[in-house]
């Protein structure tokens, strides 16, 4: 049967047409030693609520950070009695397991949301998230979810974190074995990037947060890419002032993305920032997340130049500048697993499954981005598989 | 410590100033005979999105309404399959039990989790909800948080739903002995009212229905009260014409007041639309469900007007004729919960709690909505207890 939509029907009446607008304003801060008592800048971001004090607050932090960090729960509490006017802590503070482990365990959110309740945290109190993208992720949808949302502050610790996922408008967790098959979008109150937090980081999470700056630089900033490139080494080197100088560009590329791009919660099908992220997912599923998400992202850039390059799209010159800053800081730019390609597309390890399943979690069309220049990125419909086994044949060649 | 907010600090660099505006349109539609196949009013809602078709579709289906339809899985069946170039059901519709078992069994959000994701229902498809405002407010929050939300079709079936819980923007399940602890704000992508729905009602749910539309009739609209007033024999005698009028009208206060009156997801403490609301969510609680929402929003609706009236707000004839407008449509006023106001603050059973559980569910400070007039409410930021006391002994005398 034909449906022509704008045919009046006998069963319908007038219907209402409902239009909602929702503006969301939030800060993202820059800051170092966060609860060092003459730094007012979490006091300050509460207290901007211009509501009656003190406020609760309820702290969930990351337990990797512990380790660096002893005293953590200690300069919090200090730190909230110092600042006793503005916010009073609701709880003691709950650890949480670290990294992509903290999004696979369902009871952890029974946990948050439970001590949620317990705590009397309302809609007008906070939660503070400390750590990694990943518990920011699990918190954030902690807090999005209990009394429909209460107030985040997000202290985001690791590069990917204070440059990616920390700052913008998403969480999740895993289930059915899909990433962030859970979640919702969900502003934050404030961020607050506390770039002493940086020096915590082991080589691989260091490394790894730079992947996600290459990659919005690739897709809309030739300059920070040249940035980038130009200070490799300095990067790798951990020089925290060529670190700092691009989580900022890096953060305020993503934010005006999601503030000017017209979609910032996804309705549509088009996701220009998960350029090289269809391989990622996969990569990070098919190695149990052995890999971290920025190192599966550093290859999801290396074979999506390399298909652009195939295409005829990037120049040789281009693609292989990008390759070898992604190899100048040290990624690998080829794992064993992309040898999965070479399976039957029914079977679930195929890599090229990663493009169904990023599909259907984004919905609607098949949407890749991929390279026209450094710069610029392209959006595409259609993929030529042969052509992407080329490139993963030129990615493990690749010296 | 005392904070000044404007007071740089030597920690600070440049903040991110961040401002992310969403904007979500949906209809609100109104038939009969939703699955006949002459009525396109379903197919004609998701043809509208613009996209590839056929979409996939999933039906979440209120057991309560087997009882009354019970080929309703085969007249869903039917339709997709008449309609087949638009849409195609893409597993076989799931029952969820009717009513607020709905929302207190958690196994069921998950069981909605698992068939979204094994039918492969993506961002642009469709989850139909089918039923009360109990089940559509569990099937809103699947929905929700599958996929950080998959677009979500509401065919409320009862009074209540269909004029005020399943048109708006709220979802939610209960937790830890709370009502809506869980929950998020997500407007539907469309909601099909199909009066023929109503006829299956027994006579509690057909009235318990109209309290929605005399709470929002008594804080917006005086002629609508008038209204109400003036049908309430053919609204009590089930007369359908007065009622579709009735639902039509409070939909439309309902839906002007999400829209307009700037605070659609409640981040501040105001909401006028819970007059009444405290004591009815308390009284839910205490009678552990046995009274209906709307039933205890009735009792909510007559304890706050002759609150309001024994502040001096209300006039003595328009108290009088709220109580027995409510009395003439068969609510009861008074049930022996009430009594539970002699109890301690410090018991969980007592009345009064329900003050600090509502303050603490919508955050910030404590909002209540009076009667000014009737069509005017009026809000209040402090409680006279004695005065409630003697409201109730009013209620509990009233003939």
């Amino acid at each position: 049967m034909i449906v022509d939509i704008n045919k009046k029907n006998k069963f319908h009446i007038q219907p209402i047409q409902q239009r909602v607008v929702v503006t969301f304003n939030y800060e993202v801060h820059f800051t170092n030693n966060i609860f060092d008592l003459k730094n007012p800048t979490l006091a300050q971001a509460i207290a901007a609520d211009g509501e009656k004090k003190p406020k609760k607050i309820l702290a969930v932090i990351d337990a990797g950070l512990l380790e660096f960090c002893p005293n953590l729960s200690q300069q919090l509490t200090n730190y909230t009695n110092f600042y006793a006017e503005v916010l009073t802590l609701a709880a003691e503070p709950l650890l949480v397991p670290g990294g992509e482990a903290a999004k696979n365990e369902p009871k952890l959110l029974e946990q948050i949301h439970q001590l949620i309740e317990a705590a009397g945290i309302c809609r007008h109190s906070y939660v503070l998230g400390i750590g990694g993208g990943a518990v920011l992720d699990l918190i954030g949808y902690a807090a999005a979810t209990a009394h429909r949302g209460v107030r985040l502050i997000r202290i985001p610790t690791t590069v990917l974190a204070q440059n990616d996922s920390g700052i913008g408008v998403k969480n999740g967790i895993n289930a059915f074995g899909k990433k962030n098959f859970l979640g919702t979008f969900a502003p934050p109150y404030a961020v607050i990037n506390d770039f002493s937090f940086l020096s915590t980081l082991c080589d691989r999470d260091w490394r790894s947060g730079i992947a996600e700056a290459i990659k919005v630089a690739l897709i809309k900033d030739a300059n920070f890419f040249h940035f980038i490139h130009d200070h490799t080494t300095a990067l790798a080197c951990r020089d925290m002032d060529a670190m700092q100088q691009l989580i900022y560009r890096c953060a305020q590329l993503h934010l005006e993305h999601i503030a000017t791009a017209g979609d910032p919660f996804e309705m549509g099908s088009s996701r220009p920032l998960d350029f090289g992220h269809w391989v990622a997912h996969k990569l990070e599923q098919l190695t149990n997340y052995r890999l971290r998400h920025g190192e599966a992202v550093a290859i999801g850039i290396a074979l999506d130049s390399t298909y652009s390059y195939l295409l005829g799209m990037l120049s040789h010159q281009e693609w292989q500048k990008i390759l070898k800053t992604l190899v100048a800081l040290g990624f690998s730019l080829y794992i064993p697993e992309l040898a999965e390609q070479s399976l039957s597309i029914n079977n679930s390890r195929c890599l090229f499954r990663g493009l169904t399943e990023f599909r259907e979690h984004l919905g609607g069309e098949l949407t890749l981005t991929l390279l026209q220049n450094i710069g610029k990125g392209i959006e595409v419909h259609e993929v030529d598989v042969s052509l992407y086994k080329h490139a993963i044949s030129l990615l493990r060649e690749f010296k």
